[in-house]
């Protein structure tokens, strides 16, 4: 029927368009995550000529995430809470064509652990069944579906449950369309929420199914026999045996980094952040199926296979980050449709995405100390789990201790910021983290909708260096770093790679960077405000263009973002968060605060202040 | 002595920096406010390449007037409230070497009429007496010097009184140094604040003069004998005289604009704003010395002459805008050493500044209408004063009469934005407003502190046109327009004029302009936000660049920079300000939101978003 056949098309075209470079049509570029253009005017040669061509202030301040979109010759702008939404006109420099501004309960911004950002909006195709639609994760989880010509709302729905009586569940990832159906994250490990992956119609914004991250099968949508780990069945409550009492229920696994799709295999793919508390002596167990990649049926949302990084995280190295797809790759030998991870654990994966067998797990810092290795014995009774030092073991030492020197910090060797993969070089460009912690685990209670967070951490750069970050060249087959080029501060932008040989990537002072092949800097551009967001390319009248959002925050930005290098306001944070906790002296609260992201990155007040803009970027005509 | 030496440098260094091209000492450029600058690399023909070499945001939203001063490798910017100040590393692409971040009560917002704008810093050389200051007049009225190098704050005074048991003062204006003082105004007419300009001395802040805009001869320093008004003393008690009462207490005449000053004669010039309340039939009498320009002497403040332009003002036209000082200039034959004055009210004057002899005055809009002429003869009973057509007299037509049609509207023909001068074309380059409106005024009490208007007003282009503003070049020897180029929206930021045979300005949807002498236009760029800031030129390294501030807001940006445009911001709005007047439709309320500017410019939404950056612009290497 015609109403099957309209349904069909959203998935198909949205695919189909995606091949199309001069258009956007999702966050990641295409549903594989590579983030790379073919569009080739804007070369190794001529990117030093780059040059703004017109600028957008989105009048909103804080951490900018994510980017626009491109549908023709309309560009789609989000903000950060409270959320906005422009539909701007490319052919007349960003004329705004309509506005979209949610009203939302303020009380969502302090139970937005790491700024208040969203990570962009998500575009589907006209259908039968509904007009093309511009889709929004707003913070307070209410899932928007615009009409993408108009602005209207054509329906929305409630993903999660906020404050008031809610359990500190808040929305900041990227939403996926997937056929006729949206994929919706879930944000607030740090507030004991249980995480779960949601697929609402696109039709009417009705839930076509909930796959939770922990608890009982039927839940999660597991099958004990069918669906696998390391190619074995994963057993009857596989999760619920591996956490004490009840604490699955507020045991996090949260959902907010980024989905890909297969449309072969019919799969999605995302993963798990960590364990709710940070107090790891807390909650003994695997504490699965957190720290998780999982691969999903599009269509019922059953797991296929599951692969958990970080059994019994002791570091919040929440394995949220994207997931990217490449076909054909040979390794040892032998050719696999391969997943690859960089996980905030410091290791970077690459998998068969088929079966989910584990091809390589390898260290993409040096400085990363935790673990010796991941096994890689099949054989072995800990394969595919990382061998721990145990001087790094925030459990083994245990509450009210501090363990040093820990790397990566909690906010991983990567977090959110995506990288990038080009079939030209067969490399992977990826933006990190040189960052390492103290962390002293204590005890704490869980209140519904209140911080259940349980560590005190301090952050700093990697023993030895003065960067805190590297923008890397990285074989997945071989699991090797090709080149590292460093950068004073951690990268938390997106990356991404082009035909005309030249990789893109923001810093957190606000330069939008070009780079060759071999990390070469060609060209560089101070913008506004810090660079968080990631890199759109599009053609619009035969020219290439990139365009980007700056605007300082984020986790690593938080104390910017949050105000929280002044000690008033840095003794208000821990006075939330701590559970009464003493703190120290000025400097340690200062520092500490954020989750300790604000001492660590007190320099970058030195660089940028807070901002939210959009910069346009082309050759001279 | 060396100490009186070192007080003298201040201003002989401060006249002399200002005639260096490369930087920008001073907001206006000059002492004369002429914002020309003698730079030359950027010119007609190579304009069209000019490319953004790197941007700053601000970290502050709302309306950015004013602009950066350029003291050798360290660039001033500042943001409205909260007031902070940047000292940037033009070095090194804008890092910041310093940070001011004044704590103010945010009560201060709903007091300032026109958006919580700031008119930027002013510097002040290094003398025996001080290291080299930065000064801040912030929006509580409390004035700050800082130490140039540091930010350290090395005085501080108040200069007027704000809220809280206050009068509802507050400060926008930018200061000026002269010799071993700085000039500071005074905000808040629509709270019947009773204008005065205070000089403070630069060694320690304290007050060395202040001169009243109305009130007895002794507090306004004038000298009953010897200051006069075209050419006759203008006797005892001139002001007291002019009101009912003690109305002259509450009576305006506020000093929020520009201030210039003639080094050889030893005299400042200035404008003082509108009689309050917006209500004429309640303050019957000339309103003595509101609306009126002031030459005074700059050690002792006592005032050689007045000119009050608009008697017994009826539509709000404050008489603050810009002195611009041109020596030898030929009018009827006539050489002298003039001031040309563009006013609110629609008449652009050119008098002789050394005795304040009115050599023309002519309309600079056609579309005024609510004065035939001034009147021109001495020997006329009128001399000096507009001739009001009586069917715009607000007055005559009554309290609660709409007087529909006055042209120009309340904002003027041009408000704060302020004209350039260029000695190689002979020509005023004046950016304006090309609006009228309906002014219906009515019965108000006054309550120290709040706010004191008395009339609904709306605005919308003059009829006949779509534009609401022109970019024009100006005779000031004939008082002829020589052109005219339309803007959609008025042009609220300053213009600058340059050796190049460039003329710059920006517009209210963003775009910085460069035009040539012809007024053709030879470049546009949209910066992130609508731009109401004025263009600092400067060079560095051999180089020209120009810098502007973004960030759409000013009376004529309040809808978006307040949040008027939202019926019930609107409609909040009205209960503060109306006292219980009924305020008819929705659309009503929201069109008279704001004085009349949220209707008038509520099509600026569809164009651009608040903001707050810094963009410089260059040349390609
Ligand atoms: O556990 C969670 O639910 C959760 C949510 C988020 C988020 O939604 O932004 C972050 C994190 N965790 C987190 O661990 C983290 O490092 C992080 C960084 C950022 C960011 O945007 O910079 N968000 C988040
Ligand atoms: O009467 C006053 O005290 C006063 C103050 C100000 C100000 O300080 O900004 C403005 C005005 N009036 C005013 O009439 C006006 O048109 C105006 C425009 C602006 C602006 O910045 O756009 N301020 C002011």
């Amino acid at each position: 029927s015609i109403g099957i056949a309209g349904a069909a098309f959203a998935n198909e075209d949205l695919a189909k368009m995606s091949e199309n470079p001069k258009d956007w049509v999702m966050q990641s570029g295409d549903y594989a995550n590579t983030r790379y253009s073919t569009l080739d005017q804007i070369t190794k040669d001529n990117v030093k000529n780059l040059q703004a061509k017109w600028t957008f202030s989105t009048g909103v301040l804080r951490g900018h995430e994510g980017g626009p979109l491109i549908i023709g010759d309309t560009m789609y702008v989000h903000t950060p809470f409270p959320n906005t939404v422009y539909a701007l006109d490319i052919n007349n420099d960003g004329k705004i064509l309509w506005k979209y501004e949610p009203k939302q309960d303020p009380n969502v911004i302090p139970i937005m652990c790491c700024d208040t950002v969203n990570r962009g909006v998500a575009y589907a195709p006209k259908t039968d069944d509904h007009p093309a639609l511009i889709i929004l994760n707003q913070a307070d989880t209410n899932v928007v579906a615009l009409d993408a010509e108009t602005g209207k709302q054509v329906w929305k729905t409630q993903n999660g449950e906020m404050t008031d009586g809610g359990k500190g569940e808040s929305g900041t990832a990227a939403p996926l369309v997937v056929k006729d159906k949206v994929l919706i994250g879930i944000s607030g490990a740090e507030f004991g929420v249980r995480g779960f992956l949601a697929a609402y119609n696109l039709k009417d914004g009705s839930l076509a199914w909930k796959a939770y991250s922990t608890g009982p099968d039927k839940e999660m949508l597991v099958d004990p026999e069918k669906t696998t780990q390391l190619g074995k069945p994963i057993g009857a409550d596989s999760s619920t045996k591996s956490w004490e009492g009840e604490q699955w229920k507020t045991g996090g696994g949260t959902t907010w980094g980024w989905f890909s799709y297969d449309p072969e295999l019919n799969l999605v793919y995302y993963g798990t952040g960590n364990p709710s508390t940070w107090n790891p002596v807390q909650r003994p167990g695997d504490n699965k199926w957190s720290m998780t990649i999982m691969a999903r049926d599009a269509d019922t949302g059953m797991a296929k296979w599951l692969y958990q990084m970080t059994p019994h995280d002791e570091w919040d190295y929440d394995g949220v980050n994207e997931m990217i797809l490449v076909d054909d790759m040979e390794v040892n030998g032998k050719k696999h449709d391969v997943l690859v991870h960089f996980d905030r654990n410091g290791f970077a994966y690459t998998l068969d995405r088929a079966t989910g067998e584990l091809l390589v797990a390898a260290k993409y810092d040096p400085a990363v100390n935790w673990a010796t290795k991941v096994d890689m014995d099949p054989n072995s009774e800990t394969y595919g789990r990382p061998l721990v030092d145990p001087k790094y073991s925030t459990d083994k030492n245990g509450e009210d201790t501090n363990t040093a020197g820990i790397c990566p910090a909690a906010l991983g060797t990567k977090d959110q910021q995506p990288a990038t993969y080009s079939p030209k070089t067969g490399l992977f460009y990826v933006p990190t983290n040189h960052v390492c912690m103290d962390y002293e685990p204590y005890k704490v209670s869980y209140t519904a909708g209140q911080p259940y967070v349980g560590a005190t951490v301090s952050m700093y750069p990697a023993p030895g260096s003065e960067n805190m970050g590297n923008f890397i060249a990285w074989d997945a087959a071989k699991g090797e770093i090709v080149w590292s080029k460093p950068e004073l501060f951690s990268v938390w932008s997106g990356a991404l790679a082009t035909a005309g040989d030249v990789v893109f990537y923001g810093t957190l002072e606000g330069y939008i960077k070009a780079v060759d092949e071999k990390g070469n800097e060609l060209y560089k551009f101070k913008t506004p405000s810090g660079i968080i967001g990631n890199i759109t390319p599009f053609e619009h009248d035969g020219k290439q263009y990139i365009a980007v959002l700056s605007g300082v925050g984020g986790w690593a930005g938080i104390g910017l973002a949050g105000g929280l290098l002044s000690p008033d306001n840095a003794a208000a944070w821990h006075g939330a968060v701590d559970q009464g906790r003493e703190q120290g002296t000025e400097d340690q609260v200062v520092g500490t605060a954020g989750l300790g992201a604000v001492g660590g990155y007190a320099a970058l007040a030195d660089y940028t202040a807070l901002g939210g803009q959009l910069t346009v970027f082309g050759l001279p005509d």
